[in-house]
């Protein structure tokens, strides 16, 4: 394995999170608060350890997918480890176990938190754990590839490796072009964001901090209930934006080019409409019948559906308190979740329609035995290799969704909690039901808990394969080798 | 379509029902029960309808896959009707779906109830409830194939699409053979039990009504409190012969030709009483920790969990009531099932196996990519159109789980209750959760529901395919033609 490479693209991963993390030191002078100097230090300190980690270039530049991965899943680490010391060396969060988990919910895009009084928090802490949320919705090494000039190609494997949906493919020839771009459409969107929301008469502060996590489809919110205490235009901006943040960046790229009718003819964004149309629908039904006014029930509805498909997870209101069928909708959204290519998380919309398009071509199959049909999609015919790897997506995810529930349930809490806190979380979403409903937080899990439920962040964020070559033995021995290898150099 | 094997077939099953209906009717003459009269109605009206259905033998014995499964689908459905007739007849369930219900629910060896006081029925009654397990559980196609001259080959189709399990093979060249020995082991070893629980001192009718149970892997009582009120002794006789009955019939097949080692050997049977073993351990060391005797603790423990994996059902006591780690094992096991050619219902140790397998591949592939090893089991490598076709019925199980769960959270019962109930009755067990726990029974549903939990019944016992293949419409266009074509050829 090229493991310099990777020592490489960890030592940038932590001078960019350096930089960034400057940003929260500037809130803490506006808003005059101490606790910047921890901001400051950690930057001081990943500074340091990024320089030495890049000051001898690696001498090939060749990126398998094998290094793509464990790059990936590292850089994730570091990132969310430097991420959470300032929450700790600040006293914030006074627990490690804690900041880590609140910076890896904010890095993973899922929102879930263990703060039990969010507005307790420093405004620069606030806006960390927010800012979290924008730098993991597009990917850190998607920054990384549009930036530095790591020349020699390939390194559309570490862009598989990072970006949410079952395949990506390249914008423009060039992938450091295909990362701008989205780079581009991502800031622009969000900007614009923020622009409507101060037109509605937002603060600057929860404009900025609220946008940052609806573009990454986080969730994390800087008042203890969520939303719910902003004015219903504020909500419907940010219920359009989630969705639209949810939608493959294809089509954006698309429009951005004048491809309008091709834009409109992909099949997974007029599924995810549909999808959130009808959800949207039926919610907003029962909570007519529920006796709340029209107007209130629709933006609710929508608010709720565009929020848990995207898997952002904000609130306007305590959803665990509605009706069986509604809460059975939004549970069954957190498994669907957004459009591959954009920043949401979850299956994904074009899994799901690849997984129904199996089943019926299995059961033509059992009429005409004879006839080779591939599944198409947007008219083209999927290869069998994308088929193959949405089965073992599948199969991989139940897999280690039914092992975090076993393992979770020592604790003795109640099924629904369990479960929805595993689901809500490995498709990054954010609250759950039961305990961990929207008006609840996650704190009350042990340590051993909330590490579990911090593996399955990761590994829902990274789409479970880049995360879970790490545990393989293979992986470890041959870093181990090398270094004996380079030992041996040395002595000998 | 050659639909006149169909019909051909439906005919033979219609008869043999109606020979099976005399069982109960002998127990009604015993019992001295006027309730009697209902099952030998419907005995004769079978017998004549099936008489006139088979009077012309078919020209044509070539069997599809295609007609294998809409004749399957329509036998099951044939049989559950017939079935239900004396339970509405004789007016011990009023209702005609529920009958429908509970005699599906026997067929298919699930086990739900919707009765509130089972002690109330008929001894007859009773016992036909517990027949329909013994006959579902090996299946009446495949007894039909032991018994009627079939000629013509291809009726593996049949067995393929009846017997449970990601594959069947033949274990002697001749199906019909095959079909015979099957059915001589599941015979002998239901009268073993028989003999068994008689040597325990249980009375007479209870030992055979419990063996049909076990046997089939179905799980009615006879008794409202399932198998508590009897012995420790008679329930370790249930325990170990409901985990007998889980068993790969191919295993014991081998053991009866005295290949012991190749018994043995069998990966599934290995990893079957392995999963047994570990969640015994771990729910008698919850238990013990309960205060529960250590030898309660595991005869209860062990009980639940042969009934559970093996999807048969019965109780010896209230596990709802159980911590929530020993309930999230036995939801787990739900999902396992038993060993493939088995009685037993719910997704099979062995897809499980092939599963686990895909993703240690999956992650191997990603560290090795030009490898090209193929997945083993038994030391043999699977075929890709196996793996395939699992993947595919894991995609298809997912969709069908979750449409019913949320067609029937319409009701608004809790989650808990609406999972656990399609979990329970799609694989095959019985007794769910919260709701539907062992201390209750399914009679609170609405019709609606109690159809799509029929639906999810069949389609669990069936595996999926033949049950939907009867919904797709190029299935009722070919027989509709067909009739026309016939319609035509007798005017003209």
């Amino acid at each position: 394995m090229n493991s310099s490479i990777i020592r490489f693209v960890l030592g940038y991963v932590l001078k960019v999170e350096a930089v960034l993390m400057l940003l929260p030191c500037i809130v803490a002078v506006l808003y005059q608060e101490r606790t910047g100097f921890a901001y400051l230090l950690v930057a001081a300190i990943a500074m340091t350890l990024g320089t030495l980690m890049t000051i001898r270039r690696p001498k090939n530049h060749v990126f398998y997918l094998k290094e793509g991965c464990v790059a990936t899943a590292l850089s994730w680490i570091f990132l969310s480890f430097f991420g959470a010391l300032p929450f700790w060396i600040s006293g914030e969060i006074p627990s490690l176990v804690d900041a880590l988990f609140e910076t890896v919910s904010g890095f993973t895009t899922t929102g879930s938190s263990i703060l039990s009084d969010v507005e307790a928090l420093s405004h620069c802490a606030l806006f960390w754990r927010s800012f979290t949320h924008w730098i993991g919705g597009m990917g850190v090494l998607v920054f990384l590839l549009a930036v530095i000039p790591l020349s020699g190609g390939s390194h559309i494997n570490l862009m598989r490796a990072e970006s949410p949906g079952p395949s990506v493919g390249k914008l423009v020839p060039k992938i450091k072009y295909t990362a701008q771009i989205l780079y581009v459409i991502y800031l622009g969107m969000t900007v614009v964001e923020i622009i409507l929301l101060l037109i509605s008469r937002m603060p600057v502060f929860d404009a900025i901090t609220l946008s940052f996590g609806t573009a990454g489809t986080g969730g994390f919110g800087i008042k203890g209930d969520s939303i719910a205490s902003y004015t219903a235009l504020q909500q419907w901006i940010i219920t359009i934006f989630m969705i639209l943040f949810g939608v493959n960046f294809n089509a954006y790229y698309l429009i951005l080019f004048r491809k309008f009718k091709k834009a409109l003819q992909m099949e997974e964004v007029k599924a995810y409409f549909g999808i959130i149309f009808v959800s949207t629908a039926i919610i907003t039904g029962s909570l007519v019948m529920g006796n709340m006014q029209f107007a209130d029930a629709l933006r609710h509805a929508a608010f709720q559906v565009g929020s848990i498909i995207t898997t952002t997870g904000y609130a306007t209101i305590n959803f665990d308190a509605w009706s069986q069928t509604c809460r059975t909708i939004l549970v069954l959204l957190m498994f669907v979740g957004a459009c591959a290519g954009s920043t949401g998380g979850g299956m994904k919309v074009s899994r799901f329609i690849v997984m129904v398009k199996t089943m019926t071509k299995e059961l033509n199959s059992y009429i005409h035995p004879k006839s080779v049909k591939k599944i198409k999609m947007d008219g083209k015919p999927i290869e069998h290799e994308v088929v193959r790897s949405i089965n073992v997506y599948l199969i991989t995810f139940m897999i280690i969704f039914v092992v975090s529930v076993f393992a979770i349930s020592f604790e003795g809490h109640d099924l629904v909690t369990n479960f929805t806190a595993v689901a809500a979380t490995i498709n990054n979403i954010g609250p759950g039901l039961s305990m961990v409903g929207p008006d609840c937080n996650f704190g009350f899990f042990s340590d051993f808990s909330k590490l579990v439920i911090i593996f399955d962040m990761l590994a829902g964020r990274l789409e479970l394969f880049p995360l879970l070559i790490l545990f393989h033995p293979a992986i470890w021995k041959e870093l181990f080798t090398q270094k004996i290898t380079m030992r041996k150099k040395l002595k000998f």
